[in-house]
């Protein structure tokens, strides 16, 4: 097994057919739960593990339900249909028979056609030549990622939420579906874009579309990646975001929305 | 009740605790399948009508399986986690059995807080004095909704993809989650406002977060909403939109986004 701490946080003992053993990891831990990126990433992990799994992830949208202890936890992964190109999963994370992360899942075999990105890119300084930001805090995930900001400073009344952010794997790992799931829940939270202090917020739902196969993330290794985000709406005690998220090469990996509860 | 086409689309009969009986219905028909947006809209009123459900909709997210056929289906109905605050759900449609469409749902009680409305709605002439557009089609669900295009012309090659749009139940029916929910479909699919042909495409992922509660939704009543969407990505057999659906009052009721199967 790969020694990355990524890797340790993602790793899973298969019981057949259908049941995944993990442990949560300090490395990767949050407040009062782990990062949710990492529990993304583990479950899209026991998919793509899934002897019967076909084509590569298209969708993915995951439900946090409540707070995940540290230490073991079960993963379900449930094939629902498979149909000749595409298949769809539904996939469930418990402790002590509590479903705490509930998410549905399609994998396809991508094919050539017309295709078009639509989105733009925005026009940002290499990474080399941008500052790495000072880690947010002493321990857990946010030492995990390497973030250099472009655009929106955190924690700061800033005129939008809009961010450009250079992101990468702390260790540098090479990008793969689980890290990039994962990644797409790294942006900083709305809120703290526009107002200067601290309150308590928590990702309730990620949804994720992959616009790139595995040579895309093959060729980006592991060279940070360029994620754009903005919030839509702040009301009544939950914001959302859209999120692009570009490789180096100006592919349009993934793009990504979330909903995020926040106390007042 | 209600003889609204609509209303007699998504009637259920509830077999407790968490089954409901439904039937397809000719007015909201579309090629090989009923429209995606009614059979979104059924399954958000079977998780409404369940007696255990506190809350309004916050956010809603439907993969689809395979083609529903003409006649009977059953959802099933699982709370899968009540919070204080807010509640999970799983949803799943099915024929014979087979389950053909799969959603999951939170529902929370919204709150008073700090609010702000990011996105900006387009500056468009009121509906009243907008053309309506001729029906695409002489049956089917396109029939059941009356638009009015501002921006973004049907089959052909628009310089991009964003667009637009009044849309309004025809009849005219009061605006409620499940018909909110229905509207969230009705956007064109973005690929024919690139290309002039038509080819076979079909949603395969619905995802909608909804940013006002009931208040906001009786005040719309009846009359039209803005539609706005734009594509981000056409790729490898898949694309994608991102939405925004605002009141006449300006409100932003609802984001969405969809991924799209298309053929060449």
């Amino acid at each position: 097994m790969n020694d990355h701490p990524f890797d340790t946080a993602i790793a899973l003992t298969h019981e057949p057919p259908q049941h995944w053993l993990g442990r949560t990891s300090d490395d990767y831990w949050n407040m009062v739960s782990p990062y949710g990126g990492v529990t993304a990433g583990v479950m899209m992990k026991a998919m793509l593990d899934h002897p019967e799994r076909r084509g590569t992830p298209l969708s993915f949208t995951l439900n946090f339900l409540a707070p995940i202890d540290a230490g073991d936890f079960v993963i379900d992964t449930e094939l629902v249909r498979a149909n000749r190109n595409s298949q769809h999963w539904s996939i469930r994370l418990s402790q002590g028979g509590k479903v705490l992360a509930l998410a549905i899942a399609i994998c396809a075999v991508r094919r050539d056609t017309w295709s078009q990105t639509e989105a733009t890119r925005p026009d940002v300084p290499p990474a080399e030549s941008c500052p790495v930001a000072p880690p947010r805090k002493p321990t857990g995930f946010l030492q995990r990622y390497e973030f250099r900001i472009v655009r929106g400073k955190p924690f700061a009344v800033n005129e939008d939420s809009l961010s450009h952010v250079w992101v990468a794997d702390n260790p540098p790992r090479p990008l793969d579906f689980p890290s990039l799931t994962a990644l797409c829940d790294s942006f900083l939270p709305r809120i703290f874009l526009r107002r200067p202090d601290f309150v308590p917020i928590g990702t309730v739902s990620i949804n994720i579309y992959f616009h790139a196969g595995e040579d895309a993330l093959s060729r980006q290794g592991t060279a940070p990646l360029l994620a754009v985000a903005q919030a839509q709406a702040f009301s009544d005690g939950h914001f959302d975001h859209h999120g692009h998220v570009w490789s180096t090469d100006g592919t349009l990996l993934a793009t990504t929305q979330q909903l995020v509860w926040y106390k007042e």
